[in-house]
């Protein structure tokens, strides 16, 4: 159906979506590209949401040569006037011969209806090559669009035999500068960092993004000037952080998850009370749902052994992230994650290893989690 | 110094040496290979203890083509009357011109002297060419040389969050048949399994090597017909085994560590009282040093948390392997290693990372302890 050509240029217009990928959200990172029988004639990535998309830079620089031509997009055309003219239209408009598409738009608003537009308009319209590929690029946005929630990665680093920190509390470093780097390059891939109040106190961390602590690898798909902060999300049930610390001195967005409305922080917090479980915390599905209609495809969760534990119980985490230093703490140190006493190994939660690799000195273990 | 064909044939000499070392403990795996120009006359590996040297079959296979030959040989040549003849003679009364050894003997009764004694009768020998490699196929060997005791590697299995068994003690299984496997070929390298009574009571556990459990990758290298069985040591110091266990019912090797001799047991199993240590546990010290006496290079211990923790924080543990199975057990599951409450995380045991990789549905990390 597809020839090796086709996929050679699939795989340079994935090239390009992934280019896109720190800035477009809450829309997806697509990328296309215009070839004219053997030559490339024209080619572009989403950037941002508002900005033009992929197959408008594309067509742009294409010009009159898109006529005939065959294009490739790592996403199927829009049909839809969002806040740009539906794509699949400027294809037809530009008199592109065939489209092909990774994969069709999980989207509701369009789910089918861009490819159907081209083939109504006479253009040879397909999709499924390199479609793997393509939705592991845009596996936030496709679970939000499924689920309404974003795409939950709990990440924990600790020592070979599970522990996070000392009796004592203590936990300064236990995985090295490699690991450090990386989570920094994930909190720049997602857009909302969740953690807890007790973190944020334990660390007086600020949870943001420091564009020199991100892989010297990345900085060049990533310069600083378009650096964007993923949102803050705090649970602080108890009201307990105050304006004074760390995370509240950088002037970026915070959703602050409260008990109640206590006033007196900066203007870029938003504090926002939202219903309590049974047990009196805060209702976590609930979250996911608010922060679902605040559009955040991806959720990076920094968080101590109680909310990953309640995460994880609740079937509410897609993905773990691990990183194991190369020490023990013995059995005596903190423990990754509160779980309930299990009775049998039927009951334990089971994940599917997806990489395993050394990072430094350390591990980087990525497994799915199976709801 | 060494061209690319002596690398060519020191990695020839290094793949025989492999094919014996399941079988030549307490001696170390060795390979030969004889080359005359660009021909080889003869290679061969030493199999057992108290069988041939790899020279002796190489020699034999190449006959009168020894003259002028090169000879590799992934350790050097050995020069004392053992129970075979010297191969540095060997070498020298078939007329080779040259020896190239991976490695000098760490054996003191060699050290050296082998490659005298061919230089001293007018033979080129060289040594260093893949040392390394070389070092790696006996790590056991050379460790016993130095330190006068067998080379310790830890083996547990744990949950990714470092749990080895439930708050109730299940544990079976944590980990999937590769795994299960692996551990069987470690057992069958090894030429000694340690492990304790509670771990033995646990689960019964019979503690030998089953062939038809091998990687079937190695069944070919490893025949059924010559099966070694690593010598079984349990610590019992309470005197807690009992005649009816699994352990006892296979006709092979047992060392029992015993608090006294109790008796009543078949004729394979030896009891052994050792010293005890000030707080009246086996003295792990003592016990590495008799296991040394009887020339065992590799001792694999399977073990429980209290006694990896004791072996650890003594400094005896040179390599730990841990399986790591992507299940997630919770803070109230039993823990690796029983360790003293540290202070500092400086205070918390340091490894290094030799290798990480998937194992089915789990993971494999091969670690060296800093001791």
């Amino acid at each position: 159906m597809f020839t090796e050509q086709d996929a050679r240029w699939m795989a340079r217009a994935l090239e390009l979506a992934r280019l896109g990928r720190f800035t477009t959200s809450p829309n997806p990172a697509v990328g296309a590209v215009l070839v004219q029988g053997t030559e490339l004639v024209g080619e572009g990535y989403h950037r941002q949401a508002g900005g033009p998309h992929a197959e408008v830079f594309a067509l742009c620089q294409a010009g009159s040569r898109a006529l005939g031509a065959t294009a490739y997009v790592t996403l199927e055309p829009c049909s839809h006037h969002g806040r740009t003219p539906p794509c699949a239209q400027g294809l037809i408009d530009a008199g592109v011969a065939r489209v092909v598409a990774a994969m069709v738009d999980p989207n509701p608003q369009v789910a089918g209806r861009g490819l159907a537009m081209l083939r109504e308009a006479g253009i040879e319209a397909e999709h499924g090559l390199m479609a793997a590929e393509a939705a592991r690029l845009n596996t936030g946005f496709i679970h939000r669009m499924r689920t309404g929630r974003p795409h939950v990665t709990v990440k924990l680093a600790s020592s070979l035999d599970g522990r996070t920190a000392l009796a004592n509390g203590q936990s300064k470093w236990i995985t090295g500068p490699d690991a450090r780097r990386d989570v920094h390059k994930h909190r720049a891939l997602s857009c909302a960092v969740l953690s807890g109040a007790d973190t944020v106190l334990a660390d007086n961390a600020s949870l943001n993004v420091r564009w020199t602590e991100l892989p010297a690898s990345l900085r060049g798909d990533y310069p600083q000037d378009r650096l964007r902060q993923p949102l803050r999300v705090i649970i602080d049930g108890q009201n307990r952080l105050t304006p004074d610390l760390a995370l509240f001195s950088i002037p970026e967005p915070i959703l602050l998850v409260r008990g109640g409305v206590s006033g007196g922080l900066p203007k870029w917090v938003e504090e926002c009370v939202l219903p309590l479980s049974a047990d009196g915390k805060v209702a976590l599905g609930a979250l996911l749902d608010e922060l679902g209609r605040r559009q955040l495809n991806y959720l990076w969760v920094e968080a101590g052994a109680r909310l990953g534990g309640a995460l994880l119980t609740q079937g509410l985490v897609d993905e773990l992230i691990l990183y194991q230093a190369p020490k023990l703490m013995g059995s005596q140190a903190r423990g990754l994650f509160e779980l309930p006493c299990f009775d049998a190994m039927a009951q334990v939660p089971e994940l599917q290893l997806s990489d395993c690799r050394r990072l430094g000195p350390d591990i980087k273990i990525t497994a799915k989690v199976k709801n």
